[in-house]
């Protein structure tokens, strides 16, 4: 008979989630196992399997919350009656925050969705295209309203989304600046080389 | 006997380092063969050994052979008399085009040297971290002398090289603007966010 499943459950299986985030991160998807994942939690392996089905429902969970979170926000920005400018510095700022706060499932859901299973594989790489369109189609704005240089917006779109991954190093360098300043060097770099 | 080496034998070990540095790419050092690597080259696996003696060889020479392009480079740019923002813009366009040209070496020496073995794999982070320093301290000085934004000059050179591995993503794009549109893009975004 299944078990119900209570509230405990539902935090052991954030527990197991965030365990599992940062194994990926550190052995990367495919040679992680789920006795790697039994040591991190510190219990018994099979225990695992009354919380999840499986290693790849991890990595699933991981990359489709990764992206809810970052669709909930574009969908308030564009709602936003803010200029195209102040858009762009807001998205900004949020993946920033996101590379540092979620570091481990921003990562993984980034890097490691390539081992994701159809239908999910083709649904979440239809999504990432969609955000970048629409991460894309916000930067055009700013270029047809003159706030920002003339440039292809789709590849200040990689542009952007490829210099935020250096995070990545920041989170392992030793020289270390804060958070706070991490930000502000990157919005500068970033946002003032697209203003016009 | 050992065969001397013919000018025959020096060209043909580059067609095996380019197909290697492809291989290397397309399924990563790891999981690459020297049988895939015939296959790639079209020859039987077992002369690919007259040429070359192992695939940590090749991973080597791809390593060392790209980091030697970039010293070169960071030396003459040092020795010019230039601005530093100028000496800026000409290492990110010598980067930038780079990354265009010999894509799969800068690609793989970027992504895989972590497999070099010591005495190679200390030598190699020595000489990515003396290249980073000596790009930040040109970063530095430009903001010394009122050129450019006050900065992380460290943070800025991680925004920069991870914004630039996004030419990755531009090789692989079906959406494609010219490697010139591309450079001047990169060049409009980078050098300006970093001018006063």
């Amino acid at each position: 008979m299944a078990r119900i499943q209570t509230e405990k459950d539902v935090s052991r299986k954030e527990v197991i989630l965030k365990a599992s985030a940062k194994l990926f991160l550190e052995k990367g998807y495919k040679a992680a196992s789920m006795r790697d994942l039994a040591v991190k939690v510190g219990v018994e392996a099979a225990s695992l399997y009354n919380h999840i089905r499986s290693k790849a429902e991890l990595l699933h969970d991981i990359c489709f919350n990764v992206a809810n979170v970052f669709f909930e926000h574009i969908n308030a920005v564009e709602a936003s009656g803010a200029t195209p400018i102040s858009k762009l510095e807001t998205l900004l700022r949020f993946h920033i925050q996101q590379m540092i706060d979620n570091y481990e499932e921003v990562f993984v859901s980034d890097r490691e969705w390539r081992y994701l299973a159809d239908p999910y594989l083709s649904n979440f790489q239809n999504q990432r295209r969609s955000y970048r369109k629409r991460f894309a189609a916000i930067i055009q704005s700013g270029i047809e309203q003159g706030q920002i240089n003339k440039i292809d917006a789709s590849t200040a779109v990689l542009v952007i989304l490829h210099a935020i991954s250096g995070i990545d190093s920041w989170h392992r360098s030793t020289h270390k600046v804060s958070g706070e300043e991490l930000t502000e060097n990157i919005v500068t770099i970033l946002v003032e080389g697209l203003k016009k």
